[in-house]
């Protein structure tokens, strides 16, 4: 058996300032940063040492894995990490303010973006502030594999071959690993996990900072759908809030 | 042409107490993160930007890189981690305080046992309180290559085969290589490519926070002998008041 450990980044700078962050690499702010100390507590607690810890490219999840790994003595684990666990590319909407892009689109057309499978935002400009077309991390990246905006379903597509190809070889290895990363690259990975369907991952919501939890069968299929929080009474109050972000 | 940067950690909370660290995983103290933070500075004012992170085992050398990434903005790139680069062991003297086994075991005895290249202190005992017999990292390394102590000989003859298979096919993929390691794994590399005789190495200090820069040639030759301190006038300071420790 195998122990999947996903853990979701906790407040970064924008979103105390409610702006729509997708690939710009804003840092934690200090309610991040104690998340995070929180994050290792529960693990500790739990006694679940991950072997290998896999991350985004993106500041907010590699500072969260290793205040997370430095608070449980586990530091010295090897690292990998990849565009593929990225938030959702945000599009047009990337360094928008969330409550004045509602009031200037109107409730339908913002939820849509927000919460559809399959329609992403209008794409952004190479030459926008917040673009990611020049930024040195992705130099690599032949240019048509580089978002300029997604959706759900998107995320879903580029994160897969990164858990075929680098995460499950650890899990059958039989490792304990930990995936630090973000809402929407979370959720495609449990949607694929649970088998949700386009419907059920809609309405998913995954707590910041709080430990989720899988056990893996020899076939990788979760034994508890779902999974398990650390801490699910702070879960269950964490889900309700996110739910209710940019009103 | 390629790039190596090595850069020994700062001051650790042991330094301070001025104790033998070896593999105890001692963390940076407040001077030691500063180092970090200048050496950061350092590595922007000179343009140089690693493409990937070789750190040993141990929390001083970790930090030091993540500091340093975090602040020149490429916390991002790929990270590889190796006992291989660890501290030398410094046996039964782990822990102990400088000053007290140089008046215990006297000046001849201390000099040789910090200095020589090929005479290891008194081994560490396996129930002793310093020993990282048990330490999880060191777990899937076969009992015969956990060292119990070392002499620089011994640093150089276990580090060789990481800077053969881990950090020369980087090097030759003509990447800029960051190694954040420590005095005596760094020494020992130092002998290494600079060709140093086992006399030249046991004088050599290596000061802290200061990145060392060797560009080197399509055979992996120093194009300078000694590389360059990116801040030479510290480093000769710097290398004055190593020389002067445990007094």
């Amino acid at each position: 058996m195998s122990t999947l450990i996903l853990l979701r980044h906790g407040h970064s700078e924008w979103n105390a300032k409610n702006l729509f962050t997708g690939w710009v690499d804003v840092d934690l702010n200090e309610q991040g940063v104690e998340e995070a100390v929180k994050g290792a507590s529960m693990l500790a607690e739990a006694g679940l040492l991950p072997d290998v810890s896999h991350t985004s490219l993106l500041r907010r999840a590699i500072r969260t894995s290793q205040i997370v790994l430095d608070g449980i003595d586990r530091h010295w684990i090897p690292v990998k990490r990849s565009w593929r666990l990225n938030e959702r590319h945000y599009g047009a909407l990337q360094g928008k303010d969330k409550k004045a892009t509602l009031e200037q689109y109107g409730e339908e057309q913002f939820m849509t973006w927000r919460r559809s499978y399959d329609v992403p935002p209008p794409p952004l400009a190479d030459d926008a502030e917040f673009s990611q077309a020049e930024d040195p991390r992705y130099a690599a990246l032949p240019d048509e594999l580089l978002p300029r905006t997604e959706c759900l379903a998107d995320v879903l597509d580029r994160m897969l071959p990164y858990w075929y190809d680098s995460i499950v070889p650890d899990l059958l290895d039989h490792r304990t690993v930990l995936v630090t990363a973000h809402g929407n690259s979370l959720r495609a990975l449990v949607k694929h996990l649970d088998g949700l369907s386009e419907e059920a991952v809609v309405g998913l919501n995954i707590p910041t900072g709080i430990p989720l939890v899988y056990d893996l069968d020899a076939d990788l299929r979760p034994t508890i759908a779902g999974g398990t929080y650390l801490d699910p009474a702070a879960a269950e109050a964490a889900i309700a809030a996110v739910a209710n972000q940019g009103r």
